[in-house]
C-alpha cells in the first residue's frame, strides 16, 4: 500500500513527540511513512521531496516544527495541491508561541492547516478526516475512535 | 449540485472579512453555503446544522469567529468525520490572539485546522486542497490558481 | 440534598488541581457534585447535563478545563440562567494564557465568569457568594471564611 | 425600588463604554446606580462604598477600570459576601491585557468574576444570572433575552 | 532608629524571594522592617498600615506580590507622600507577566515604581537611591556598592 | 533654584507625550529642565549628562524612550546614587510592550523606577514622592494634589 | 559597479515601508537592487535567486516580511556564505510579533539576523557595517552618517 | 593571529550557554577573544571596551545579555561600523521575550543584528559569514559546514 500520509520532522528531536501521531494514523489504518528533513539546513532535499510528493501517492502532510518553523509553511509552497498539517513545537523555551505564530500566520495564496501546540495526535485525526471523504473504511475506524474517546 | 463546503460564520459582522473566501471558492469551482449561527447565542441551531451536514453531503466546514472562538471546535466535536477549518477573527480588540488561541489550542481528539487571523481566503484555498483529493478539477484549478499567484 | 452546585472537568487529569474547589464547597456547607465532561469529545452528554440542570436543582455550575477551554462556554449556551464560573487550567504548556483568553474573551450574549488561572478555590468562594445571597447560613460561612483569611 | 446592582467605574471616561451595561439591566427590569470611584484616586470613597453596599441592599457589583485595575478586587475585599464582577477596559493602549490579567488573575481567597475586554453587556447578563435564582421575574427576563439572541 | 524603609509582602510565601531585599538594605545600614499583609484578604489591616506609616518615620514602603498583584497600589491610594516601590514575583505560573502589568500599569495621579519581575534586590537600592538624597551616609554606602559590583 | 528634576527624552518626536510631566512638575513646584538625549545616537553626551548630574544638583532623573529604551538605564548605570525614573513609550508600534519590558526588567544592582506605557504624569509625581521627602513644601503640594484627584 | 546588496520583498505591498532601507543605502553610496518574490508563492524564483546571488556579486541580502516571515530563512538555507539581514513587518494585525519571532527565532546552523519590526532604515546600516569591513568609503560615510545623527 | 570576533557577555553566569557561540568559531577557524561586561554594572569598561575595539582588529562583536539586554545596543552606540550581533538570554524567567524585544526592537540609526533567544551557535555562524565576505578559508570552512549540517 502506498504512503497515504507523508510526516515530516524538522529534526530528529521531534521523533518522540510526535510518535503519538503514527500509532493513532496506524490505528486508523493509514499507511504513512516519516521523514527528517530540516526547511532550513537541507533546503533541496525539501524541495525534492514535497515536488515528489504527488506522483508518490502522497494525499496529505504532516510537518512538525519547532521555533521558526518554516517547514510546512515550504512544503506547502512546493505542493499546491496537497494539504499540509503543520504541527508547532515547544522546542526553544517559548512555550511553542514562536512556532505557533510562525505555521498559523501564513500570507495568503499558501495555507497551511494549523494544530495546537505539539497537537501529535490531532494532526493524525485531521490527516484521517481528509482521506475518510474518499475512503470508507476511514470514515468508519474515525467514527469508532470518536464513539471510545466519548465513553473513555 | 449540491454545496462542498459550508461556510459558518458566528456573527453577521463577520460576512464583509470572509467574502473573499466565497469568492475564492467560486473561482474555484467549488459548491458552497453560507449560514450565520453563534455557538454560544444559537446551539440547538448549530448542533443540528453540525448533525446533518454529512447527510447533506457537505465535505468541509470553514468556520470562522472572534473572541472566545467556540465555533469551529463545536461543529468538529458533531462532525467527526468532517475536517473543520477555523478562520480566528481580530474582532474583540486583541488582535484576534483571543480566537487566534481559541481555535489553534483544541484538546487532543477533536482537531480543528487553524488558518491566520482574518485568513479567509487561505481557509477556502485548504478547502479545495481537501476536495481536490478526489476531485481533478478542482485540482488543476488550484494548480491554475498557485501558477497565477507566482506570476502576480 | 439536592447538590446546588454543580463542578464539570474537560478530564480526568484535571481533577487533582480542582480538589480544592469540592474542598473548599464542603467547608462552607454546600452541596455539590462533579462531572467530567469534555466539550469536545462528548458534546452530547455536555448538552444533556446543561440541558437538564435546573430541573436537576444545580444553582451553579464551576467548568474547569485547559487549552482552548470550550467547556464553560458551551455550558452557558446551553443553561441561560444558571451563572456559570469558568476556571482556566495551565494545562497545554502555555501557562494558562490559552485557556484564560478561550474563557474570558466570551463575545456579548453569553457570559461567562472567569477565574484565575488554577483558580480552583475562587470558584468555590464565587459559588459561595451567589448561594449567598438567599441562604445565611452560606453568607456567614463565608464571613468567618473570611475572618481567617484575614488572621492567617 | 432598592437598587440591585451597583455599577462601579474607575473613571468618568469609562461611562460610555459601560452604557451598554446599565441599558441591558434596564431591559430585564433589574435596578441599578452608577458611582465613579476610582480605587487608586479615591480609597477611602471606595471603602466606604464597599462596606455599606451590604446594608443599603446591594447584590451584585460590577466594576469596570482599566490598566492596573484594582478596582474589582478592592471592592471584593471589602464585601466578601457580594459577588462582584468585574469588566477590564482597553483604555491603556495595551488592548486590555493589563487589566484582563489585573482582574481576572485575583489570588486565592477572593474572587473576582473577570468579563471578556469591554464586556460591558456580558457584566449585566451575569448579574442577572445571580439575581435570578431568587427573582423568577429575572429569570423569564433571562430566557427570553436569550430566545431572542438565538433567533437575532 | 526608626525604620526607614517598610517591606509589604502579600503572602508568607513571598519571604524567601525577598530576603535579598532586606539583606541588601542592611548592607547599606538602612534601617527596615517587613511585614506580611495582602491587600485583598486584609484590607483592613492594610490601610491602618498605609494611613500611619508616615508619622511611624517610613520614608519608603517596598511591596511585592504576585498574580493580580493590587498590594503597591493600594499602599500608594493611601499614603499619597510616600513613594511605594513594586516588586512583581512570578507566583502565579505566569512568569509574572501578570503581577508586571497590574503594577507597571498605574493610572495617571497614583504612581508606583515598578521592579523587574522577582527584582528584590534592586528595589532595596531604589529604595537607598532615594534615601541618600538625605542621608550622605547611604550615599557613600551605594557608591561603594556600586564599585565593588563593577569589580565584580 | 537649581533643577531638581531632569527630564530626559530619548527623540525630539517624544516631547508631546512628556509635556505633561513638565506640567505636573511646574504644578507642584518643582524646577526642572528638559534634554533629548538618544541612548543609542548620542552615547557620549548622555555619558557626559548622567557624569555631571549631581554636581549639577539634579536630585531624580525621569528618562522616556520607546522601543528598546535603553535610556533610563543607562543613565543609572552612570549615576549609581541618582533615582532613575523611567517612561516606557509606545513608539513603535507594539504597545509599547518592548519599551516596558526593556525598562522594568533591569539586572540587579542597577535599578531604575518603571512606571505605565507613557506615564508621564505618574513619573512627575513619583519624583516629588523623592523630593518631598527633604522638601515640605512639595509635601503639601502632594497632599493638595492627591485631595483634588480624589474630589475630581 | 555590481549591486552589493539585494533587497528582497515578500509582496509588492511592502515596497513603502521599505522604501527608508533604499535611501539609506544610497546615501552611503551602496549600490543596490530590490526583487519582489514571495518565499510561499514563489518558491522556485526564490531559490534561483538565491543559488545565483554569490556569483552575481551580492554581498548582503536584506529580506522584509509579515506574518509568517519565512523568507530571511529560507534565503539563508539556499545561501549559507551570504549574511542575510530580515525585517519583520507589521503587515498582519498582530504589530509585527509574528513576523519578529518567525525571523529572530532562526533554529541552529542557518542564522539570520533579525531588525525592529518595520525597521528599514537599520537593515541599510547593519549592511553597510558588513560591507564597511572591506570598503573604506563605506566605513568613512557611516561614521559621517553617525556624527549626523549625534548632532541631529 | 589579532582577534576577528569579541564576544561580550553581561554576567559571567552567561558563559555556560554561549560556550557554543566559541566553540562553532574554533571549528570556523576564527579568532577570537571572550570578556565579562555587565552594561548596567561596569558602563565606563565596556564603553573602552567598544571605543578600542577598532584599532585592535575586532571585526566583529557578538554581546549576550538576559532580561533588559541593553549591552549590544550600547557596544553599537560606541561602535558605529562594527556590526553588533546581540543574543538575547532566556535568564529572567520570561523565557527571553524581555531580551528579545530588548535587542531587536533597537530604534533607527543604530542597528543590532538580533538572534534567537540563546541562539549562541547562530551567532558565531553570521559573523562568520560576515567575515567570510573578505576571508576565503572562513567562506569554505562555512560552505563546509552547512554541507555537513544537510547530511547531519
Amino acid at each position: 500500500m502506498p504512503p497515504s500520509v507523508a510526516i515530516v520532522l524538522g529534526s530528529k528531536s521531534d521523533a518522540a513527540i510526535m510518535e503519538e501521531c503514527g500509532r493513532t494514523l496506524d490505528r486508523l489504518g493509514i499507511a504513512h511513512e516519516t521523514h527528517v528533513i530540516s526547511a532550513h539546513r537541507s533546503p533541496e532535499k525539501l524541495r525534492q521531496f514535497a515536488l515528489e510528493a504527488p506522483q508518490r501517492g502522497v494525499q496529505v502532510i504532516i510537518a512538525a516544527a519547532g521555533m521558526a518553523a518554516a517547514l510546512p509553511g515550504v512544503l506547502a509552497s512546493y505542493a499546491p495541491t496537497i494539504p499540509v498539517i503543520g504541527v508547532p513545537l515547544a522546542a526553544g523555551g517559548m512555550s511553542g508561541l514562536d512556532s505557533l505564530l510562525s505555521i498559523a500566520q501564513m500570507p495568503p495564496g499558501v495555507p497551511v492547516a494549523c494544530m495546537a501546540v505539539n497537537g501529535a495526535r490531532n494532526a493524525a485525526l485531521f490527516a484521517a478526516q481528509i482521506i475518510a471523504l474518499r475512503d470508507d473504511g476511514v470514515r468508519r475506524a474515525l467514527e469508532d475512535y470518536r464513539r471510545e474517546l466519548d465513553q473513555g
